[in-house]
Parts: C-alpha cells; structure tokens; sequence
C-alpha cells in the first residue's frame, strides 16, 4: 500500500452512456426538462454506473465517529461523552440514521475512530482506537501524521466493505461532538474565508455560543498559519478523525467507481479536502442536501454542488443524504420506467 | 346535497395530540429541531391524523383532465390533442405519474372532466364529458355555473372514494393542455397580482411565446373585470374543469379529514380557491414543491405555504407531491421510531 494511495486515478466517467441517458430523457413522455434535478441525477448516475438504466437499490451507510480535542474550549453545548453514547444508539436502532436506514433497506456500518470517554467497545461497532479524541488545535495540530493516515485508510477500507457487498450507492455519515468547529477552520483555511462566515451553532449553540466559537477559531488560525499550505497538512491540523476518514472514503468511491451521496457541512468539508487533494474524485460525489449550517453553503459552492434537499436539517449521523435516496431511486425508476413519446403515441411537440 | 356543499365547516386538528407529538419531538436522541421541516411535518401530521404516530403508508393520487379553450390563442406549444394522448400514457403506465403510483404503492385514479379530442373512452379512465374543454375565456366565462359544480363535485367524489379506501394522504394531479394559463389568470384577479409576474412559459414557452400569453391573459383580465368579486365567479370564468375538481377535492379533504398534499402551480391555484371558498380548508394541506413557474412563488406564499422539495420541476400530473411521499413517510418512521433520550441514555444538552 502506497502511502499516497488517494492519489491514484479516479475511474473515468462512461461519457457514452452518459449521453445516451440523455438522449434518452428527452424522449420520455414529458416536456423536455420538465423533471429538473431528477433528470440530470439520473443521467449523472448511468455516466457512472456505466448502464444506461442506472439503479440505487444497494445502499450503503458509514457512520465515522470521532472525538475532538478542540471541545475543551467551550464550543459545543453538548458534553463530549455524547460522540459514545450516540454509537450506542445507532447500533441499538435508536438514532435518526438507523430508522432512515431501516427504511430504505441500507446497511448500516459504524465505525469509531477514536472517542474520549468510551471505556470498553461496542458490539456492532468497529472500534479503530486511532486516539481518545483529537488533540485541541487550539494550541497543537489535531492529528499525527500516522494517525491521519489510519483516518484516510478506515475510510478506504469502508468503501471496500461497501463494494464487496455489492453497494451502489455510498453514504458516510459522522458524529463526534465539536466536529462543526474542525470542519469550519478546516473550510476557512482551504476557501481562504473568513471563519466567522463559516461559524454556526451547529447542533444548538447560542448567538453569544456562535461569537465565542468563531473567536477559537480564529486564533486558532491565527497560531497555524496554514493558509496556502497543502490540503494534507490543513487537514491534519483541524481535521477530525472522521473528516480524515470521509475524504478517505470519497477518494476510494472515486477509484473504485462507487457513486457517494455526501451529506451536510461535515461532510461536505471533507468532501472539499478530497477533491482538493485529488480533483477526479469530484465527479463521483452527489450531494443530498443543503444544512441550516451557514458554512455548508459556502463550502458547497465551492464545490459547484446543487443538493437535492433543503429542509433545515441540522443533524449530521448521513440523515440528510438518506432522506435524499428516494429522489434518487425515483428519479432512476422515472428514467428507466417512463414510455418514450413513440411508445405511448405522444404527440412531442411541433418542431 | 346542498349546492354550496364546500361551505360546510372542515374538520378541526385534534390540537392536544399535536402537542404530545411535539413534545415526542424535543424527547427524540438528536438535538431540537436539527431534523427541521421534516419534524413539522410529523408534528402536523400527527394533529390531522388525531395519532401521535402518524402514517401515510396509503397514498391515494387522483389525476383530473381536462381541456382548455384559450389554447385557440396559441398559449401552448403543445396541440391540444396531447391531453387526451397523456389519459391513455397515465392508465397504461407509461407517464411520470404512472411510474411514481407504481413506487410509492399509491392507488393511481383517472379522471377524463372533459377533452376536446377524444373520439371514445378509454379503459381505466372515469369520463365525465362535462364539456369538450372549457370554453375560450379570451371571449367568454370558461365555464357555465353547472359546469362548475360538476368539476367541483368530481373532486369531491374522488375524495369520497379515497376516504372508503381506506387512503391517508391524498395528492391530486392534473393534466390540460393550457392549463398554466388558466391558472395564471386565476391567480391575477384572486390575488390582485400582476399577469405578468405570474406567467410564464409552462411547459416550454419561449421568451416570445411567454409575452404573448401574458398579452392574451391580460386583455382576457380586462375583459372580465372581475377583481374583487367571488372567488367562485373568478373560478368559473378562469379556471378550468381540472382546477375546479382540484379544488373541490382539497374541500372535500378538509371536510373528510384526509391530509392533502398540493402539487405544483395549477395545484396550488386551486388550493388557493378552496381556501379562499373556505378558509379552514388551508390547515388540511401540505405543499409538495417549489416548480419552476413563475406564479407557483407567488400562489405558495400567499398561503404560506412551505413545500418540501425545490428541484426545478414543471410537469404536473401530481409528480412532484408524489415525489415528497418518501419524505412524509421518513419523517413518520423517524418520529414514530426513534428512541428518546431516556430510553437511549443519551445527555441531553445541560440545561
């Protein structure tokens, strides 16, 4: 295994099928473009299955959870022990994610890099031990290099599992209490934005809660100084183990051909240090939903991404790329379904 | 049966249950209101259903067809001949909507009000040959005030029909040839609104083809004079079969206590009939979408309406309500499955 592995080739995009998916949709019973969004996912979907009819039945789900060092400064209003708590509920079928993905018959994979206050593993849980949290980049960066690379790799080795079991479809998802703060300073330092643009409450921080938040992060981007750096060391100062192990994943989907559905402002961060550190990676990534986080619109853009979804979630757990499944099966069962004009005997419109 | 039956009072949200439901909500392991619109429509769901965990496994979708006589002003760029085409395309499984009832397990209705073209029925449509097509409303009033309690009762018998099948969401569709204009003159003198704000190309209008519509419309204004009057005269000069059965369906939902979840533009036109016929109707409808037309914004806002889904949809036909099924149906499962913090042991935030 190459140390660099995420930057081999990503798969090529099957431009021919592709247009023909296209051409397709323009003779179904329907006035041209009358489905939107659905009809470019459809076409996106078949130029990366590589068939003309593409299909979502197969998904597959990755919690990565983590802990961050940087909650020691006051920036969540959630007690850290929560990050272990929650792996607990989604395997015991309690959380958001594990009802969404009960009910769109997806597998669900938690993985635990690395939490603070777990004191022995979970069944049903994959316990990686990467660290007990980050360290607070506050004052020293997040990650190791090594433990960097175990966050890459446990990323990769998901989307193995996934496409070993036959998944169309990658969702990962995270959770670790004061990860909207990594993924701000981490968005900050990449777009080169200032961080209090990119600073909410995430899951429920106050006005005064939001002031404090951006002011760590700020001197916390101030002590770094890592603006124009490579997106690795950006990403080892304020990443958390799970934003690590999301570009890992991303990065693998793309290599491996596997189509991933990125989920909120988390991910979408994460999904932003993939691209960066291996830009084919972009064309595999659809995007579910756009988050009440005011980074994620940021960090969307830059990712010239239209989500599917916008319905104020603010979860994280993957739950809005679920709820955006059905879109996507429906769009694939419209495109693959629907009679063309010739079929049905429509008349299309006068030339 | 009284003649002004959409008068009678519509039933009332069972208010204490809607209360227990959003006290379920603020109890459920994520943080409050980070699953946003999603846990408003449980909320409400809950209410208008009278459970605490409600359920729209049923689904029952109603397509209403009908003819346009302004089309003879050239304000489509489809012949007219496409409504009656479209009849036979839904019944055997061809359309959008064909596929979607096929998805969702939803029992798929179709119901002729009245076209200009066919020359025989069709098996699997209701006919109900109220006319050839409404009447050009250039000249005069679109419909005789017979025509108008037919359209209007078909809606609610359709309803009638849902309720005994046992349906627990309702959607109805529609298909017409001309039929955004109708609407779009609709909600001009309804809400006192330019034409020209709320015209637009349909279902593929050039630019030129958008600007002589909206002429056509605005001398068809001029002609009538009827701002301020009733909305039942404004609904029966404008409007057509489709838009009056819609609205006469949303009524009757109010009435029967079946939720109703509003489609697109021409959809929302007709929800606005309905609650401007009988104001306690609005409580009873949910807005699938946000469509590309112009005039759907504006109709939606002044219902303070809040669609789930904004995908740049302009079909109609019910398609994009029946796209927000899997939503209500997550939503639900998410509500009604998910643990609470007691049962998961799972820290709230300190209080």
């Amino acid at each position: 295994m190459s140390q660099h592995w995420w930057l081999l080739p990503c798969q090529p995009v099957d431009q021919a099928i592709q247009q023909e998916a296209l051409e397709r949709q323009r003779q179904l019973t329907k006035p041209a473009g009358s489905l939107g969004q659905l009809e470019q996912v459809a076409v996106q979907l078949a130029g990366l299955q590589g068939r003309l009819k593409p299909r979502v039945d197969q998904v597959w789900i990755t919690i990565f959870a983590g802990d961050h060092g940087i909650v020691a400064e006051g920036v969540s209003p959630y007690p850290q022990a929560v990050t272990a708590q929650m792996l607990l509920n989604f395997v015991s079928g309690g959380a958001a994610i594990s009802v969404l993905a009960g009910q769109l018959d997806a597998q669900l994979e938690v993985i635990d890099l690395g939490t603070a206050t777990l004191t022995e593993d979970l069944p049903g849980v994959r316990h990686l031990h990467i660290g007990a949290g980050t360290a607070n980049f506050a004052h020293t960066p997040a990650m190791t290099g090594a433990q960097g690379m175990l966050a890459l790799q446990a990323g990769r080795d998901s989307v193995e599992r996934a496409v070993a079991g036959g998944a169309q479809l990658f969702i990962g998802g995270e959770m670790g209490i004061g990860n909207t703060s990594a993924a701000s300073a981490l968005a900050s330092v990449m777009l080169q934005c200032p961080v209090s643009d990119l600073t909410g409450p995430g899951t429920g921080l106050d006005a005064q809660g939001v002031s404090h938040k951006a002011q760590v992060l700020q001197r916390a981007l101030d002590l770094h100084q890592l603006q124009g750096k490579d997106p690795l060391t950006q990403l080892l100062c304020f990443g958390g183990f799970e934003v690590a192990a999301l570009a890992g994943a991303y990065l693998a989907c793309a290599q491996e051909g596997l189509p991933a559905l990125v989920d909120g402002f988390i991910c979408t961060v994460a999904a932003l240090v993939a691209v960066r550190l291996n830009p084919g990676c972009r064309d595999w990534l659809l995007f579910g939903h756009r988050g009440a986080e005011p980074g994620h619109r940021i960090a969307l853009a830059a990712l010239q991404a239209q989500p599917l979804l916008e319905l104020g979630l603010r979860l994280g757990e993957g739950s809005g790329a679920a709820l955006a499944v059905p879109l996507l099966r429906l769009a694939c069962a419209i495109h693959g379904q629907m009679a063309t004009f010739a079929e049905a005997a429509v008349a299309d419109r006068p030339a």
